[in-house]
């Protein structure tokens, strides 16, 4: 997607590097971040330079390639099997990064070129995928269509095309005229800064509102659509996703709005029988309490927003039940947030 | 209420200077902001250096006062109607604003000095209406109890004792243990910033969660109750509050948790038959696009926080329906949120 017009992708790899953008410093700067090591990656993915279901899964495949190149050839399972367990343990509940590693682990098992070839065909999928959830997504946006998303699950989040913004992406190439109302999301503000970044890129029509209104534009019934995306869906719909997803959509279902998740399939975690299982990774209070932005010298500087003698607390997601989830938008179709559709979709990809 | 230790109000006059906490300042820095002309009371207030519906009540009926004493005496009335509607220009939803400026210019029609005693005793009703609200709502919180409130409802915001926090300091004060999870509240962290110091100088056990995060711990049953203010509430008991309340509201009734609103006598507004009739203010998209914070310099400093290509909308109020207030705690009492107990509670009040 564009770059003050120049074509991008999220993630990249050069010779032994893994290129991505820094999603930190956007929109206040557009740097590419270069990491050498496993190490580095896992430092990329911990603190977040690189983010969303698809690119941590690209990034992390690329930080499996960078340990069989350090490896020892005749060590390389071991090795690899060490790296793997440092990749995961970066973020917890991102089922993308486990789904990552394990398949370019298992291709190692093969040969070292099986395993770097799957580490590029998992990046190269994840944008084919963002671009068949457009392709589906965008029948469910009318001529008109006010959209309402929570926090980025755009092309940043994807290494291309996106997920929750792919079918927006579509609907207005296909000259449907939409307007998206962006939750701002915090504690990182993933929607003010990337989602917001986004669209402005490719001249959507958006506004920023605080994580606050959208009940408010919902009464309204300013919103004709809620979509957002998932980091890890459970055999029975329920769908981990950034905290404040559920909010939207307990406000969506009480206003009668379609709420969509937009995910691939790589997101399904059937090993999970319900959102209850999910392990909701509690991150720093200090992502609170400190908000970085722009000075009005134009330096990026984190300043305290909370009262200081105070805590927080920071819950990293939240998980909606399916009963709240109209559909889930995938590479395959739309289905029913339901275990039988679930495992039809999974049974129709194994093929 | 206390600030490092020593007891304050948030309003009140010295000889013809209007004096208010500044609450834009706080938690970073306490000063007091001395008003001298009805034209900067009305900056005051326009700008949140006070804010809150009590205090800007108070404020406002020392406003009139300060007008009351620039008049000529052969044109008080027609002096003081136009710094009433100067006043009544500066935010336009706040019920208690209306109430303050009608009440001492009716008193006027008397005399100068009942006008004068009138503006006092608004204020000093503002400080016992809190309390009267704390004992009333302290019954509804039982020992180990875990509260959610959104915005800041403490004695910043009405005076002295708070409306929301009213109740909280009282469960404090009879040795309850007692939890507060404190909405930041965006765009302008009343929350973060002025509950969690009210909340600190009174050593009350809290954390700051972002807006959306309510649904995440009301989902873990972390929350047993939901008390926030009101800035005007309509004859059949829909509630005009800071944007976000109506989404806790719906939050707490989707999970079954008992929501109430908390708010003296003069914020119903019975001329307003249902929330549909209330004018939501539509402040500027500045207060979403920068945040003031505290630079590492320990500067109070503005920063960009939102791409800064993108528009903001930023509505200062929602409206939540009755159908989703268990009660309404006020200083006669605890009502239900109908036509019915409401003119029943405030026939007693006319009494």
């Amino acid at each position: 997607m564009k770059v003050n017009g120049r074509n991008y992708r999220s993630v990249w790899m050069e010779e032994n590097r893994v290129c991505m953008i820094n999603q930190n410093l956007l929109p206040f700067s557009f740097e590419v971040y270069k990491s050498n090591t496993v190490s580095e990656t896992c430092f990329a993915i911990k603190t977040m330079i690189t983010r969303g279901a698809g690119s941590i899964g690209a990034v992390a495949a690329f930080g499996m390639v960078q340990a069989i190149n350090a490896a020892q050839s005749d060590n390389i399972l071991a090795y690899c099997d060490q790296a793997r367990k440092q990749i995961e343990s970066t973020r917890p509940t991102a089922a993308n990064l486990f789904y990552a590693t394990k398949r370019v682990y298992e291709a190692i098992k093969i040969s070292k070129e099986h395993a770097i070839n799957e580490a590029h065909a998992i990046a190269d999928e994840s944008a084919e995928n963002g671009k068949a959830i457009g392709i589906y997504g965008e029948r469910l946006l009318n001529d008109g269509c006010r959209i309402l998303t929570h926090c980025n699950a755009g092309w940043l989040g994807l290494v291309d095309y996106g997920s929750a913004l792919a079918p927006v992406y579509e609907a207005y190439r296909k000259s449907k005229k939409i307007f998206v109302y962006v939750d701002e999301t915090r504690p990182r503000s993933q929607g003010g800064r990337l989602t917001a970044w986004e669209l402005q890129n490719e001249c959507i029509p958006h506004a920023v509102i605080s994580d606050n209104a959208g009940a408010y534009y919902m009464s309204k019934r300013d919103i004709d659509i809620v979509i957002t995306g998932a980091d890890r869906i459970a055999a029975n719909g329920d769908t981990a996703n950034k905290t404040g997803t559920l909010e939207k959509a307990i406000v969506a279902k009480y206003f009668n709005i379609p709420f969509y998740i937009a995910a691939p399939t790589s997101t399904f975690d059937i090993s999970i029988k319900s959102g209850k299982e999910i392990n909701v990774e509690q991150r720093q209070a200090e992502e609170q309490i400190h908000v970085s932005g722009l000075s009005p010298d134009g330096e990026l500087i984190e300043v305290l927003v909370v009262n200081p003698g105070s805590g927080a607390l920071n819950p990293a997601f939240d998980i909606t039940p399916s009963e709240l989830i109209t559909g889930i938008i995938t590479e395959n179709g739309i289905i029913k947030p339901s275990r039988y559709s679930i495992e039809k979709l999974l049974g129709k990809v194994k093929k």
